[in-house]
């Protein structure tokens, strides 16, 4: 089936082109008979109005982007979620754009807000050390949300919305140690990482150095490049390690829930319990963490807080209602069935 | 800061608006050196140049919409960045858009086609029961994925692609009855469903039947409409009632896997274990099946094969390289810990 166009919709009316735009625009210098005739006739043919041409009168395409690094993670599922819910409210579309590790999420911004008249965009997740020259480059407000700032970056200068992972790390690792621990193993991100993952590896560094245990380089464990990042798969494969090398813990401390579920499981395999053997902690506070067996303690980040002050200041920078935002939210420590006391 | 527009660029440039517009879209008739320029302070300024009026001349908007119920399933979730990944290798982007439970996707999917100027459309989940002439109003390719269709849908005029949930279904109650176990309740969807959730309920009844158990209503247990549906808590409130009804069974099918890990949850803190108290299994193929403790079984949908094939049959339909195809991909029933022979 061709497509029908305006043209043909005015041949079919017996009227020209511009009344037929009238009557789809509600164009005042119309008859309300020979509106409705050409409404009729639209609504037969099914008709869709050539949207670009009414864009350009309306001067507003409603959409935000959001570009993701880590796609396949669950802790953004969620948020996704929120963000898709609160962009719907506001009557906008929310395109969903995945940029890939090695992929510089501001030349994929401009592309696309050139492409898509975007009205404003969020990055999710990965980290941000672009230079201001190039920031500028982007003429439409946007919000980095639960992501790795680094100092190159004037935080004063742009939005942002997270929990302070530095701090909420430190906190995990000093109720580790308060529990007795000194061999604390860590799932952390590779050392070159520039992240939250960074962030969170430096707050367990603290809170070592805080309790006067030394060190030990042979506990620090990095997520393998070439698994998903952050993957229950991941900690699993990284863990299984762990063990086979002999170095020993008691406690392992891993920066996402997910990771924290694949350690479990490698535990599981090579005979040992959780929390018995080993105790287990984890990062984020998904579902899950809640629902394993067993009940892994967690540090709960507030995602459907953060995902929705990330579109409320985004729409802000919008309507203008304001220059720039930083909002830090508290995350809880819970508590649960995977770590215990060291005997 | 204000806009700039092409006014501004072709005062700034000392030329008329049409020249900076032929500058931009490399239009013969104009000097090499006057493009130059003007694309120089084109650079210099950051003006992103009007989308919607190239979008006339060039009369594509590179844009696919997928519409989904039950934006919280993981399943979905895995399918998300596939469709995100094979939309970008073709060079388009890829609107999310979620539908309520209560709202009317096609409704919602017209009003799309319009704003949007959408090339496409993949309906992900819920069900479809519309009428050929709704349908119609759709003037734009679209294909159901993992939905469930209703006989009220001509399935041949209409582009789809899932596994084959009653059969699938089937095959799980099947395993469980030769297993020995004839107590097997089922959380599944509410009875006026018309989803997949009813194709899997379908299945089991007809398992029973062929193993000749009779069919006992007591162990149907409806998913709860007040708590987001397919999830880990559902399983588990859903479970808690049903251990505290007293009623007797030996195995527990869950349609989902999430729904699994909530119930396994639920045995657990009553003091039993699964599987010598209880056997239970799962639907999906969720990694967390595997990674569970016990490891779960369950029927492992190829979500990856199913969500390109959607988009490879959506871009053929685009492309007019085909009128409409039908896919149903093979599942696996992955036996792992959480059922056992009935002692």
């Amino acid at each position: 089936m061709d497509t029908i166009t305006i043209k043909d919709i005015a041949n079919l009316c017996g009227v020209g082109v511009t009344t037929v735009s009238r009557a789809i625009n509600n164009h005042p210098d119309i008859s309300e008979d020979t509106k409705q005739m050409i409404l009729q006739v639209i609504k037969e043919n099914h008709y869709v109005p050539n949207n670009s041409a009414r864009n350009l009168k309306r001067s507003a395409s409603k959409t935000i982007a959001v570009l993701i690094k880590g796609i396949t993670n669950p802790f953004f599922n969620r948020m996704l979620q929120v963000f898709e819910q609160e962009t719907q409210k506001k009557k906008y579309s929310c395109i969903l754009q995945r940029v890939d590790e090695n992929q510089d999420e501001i030349d994929v911004a401009i592309e696309l807000e050139k492409e898509k008249r975007l009205k404003g965009i969020v990055f999710l997740g990965g980290y941000f050390s672009h230079s201001k020259e190039k920031l500028d480059q982007l003429t439409i407000p946007f919000v980095l949300s639960t992501i790795g700032l680094t100092q190159e970056v004037d935080q004063d200068v742009y939005s942002w919305v997270s929990v302070d992972d530095f701090q909420e790390s430190y906190k995990m690792t000093d109720y580790l140690c308060g529990l007795g621990h000194k061999k604390i193993a860590i799932i952390s991100a590779g050392m070159d990482d520039e992240s939250i993952g960074k962030l969170r590896y430096e707050g367990y560094r603290k809170a070592l150095e805080h309790h006067g245990i030394k060190f030990n380089p042979n506990l620090v464990r990095c997520m393998k490049d070439d698994i998903e990042s952050y993957s229950m798969e991941n900690g699993y494969a990284v863990t299984r390690e762990l063990l086979q090398s002999g170095e020993e813990f008691t406690a392992l401390y891993a920066i996402s829930d997910s990771l924290a579920v694949g350690a479990c499981k490698a535990i599981f395999e090579a005979g040992k319990s959780v929390p018995e053997d080993y105790s287990v902690a984890g990062f984020d506070g998904l579902d899950i963490s809640f629902y394993y067996n067993p009940s892994i303690t967690t540090i709960r980040q507030p995602a459907e807080k953060i995902a929705k002050e990330t579109i409320r200041i985004l729409f802000d920078l919008i309507h203008k209602k304001t220059a720039s935002e930083h909002r830090i939210f508290a995350a809880q420590l819970m508590a649960r069935d995977s770590t215990k006391p060291l005997k």
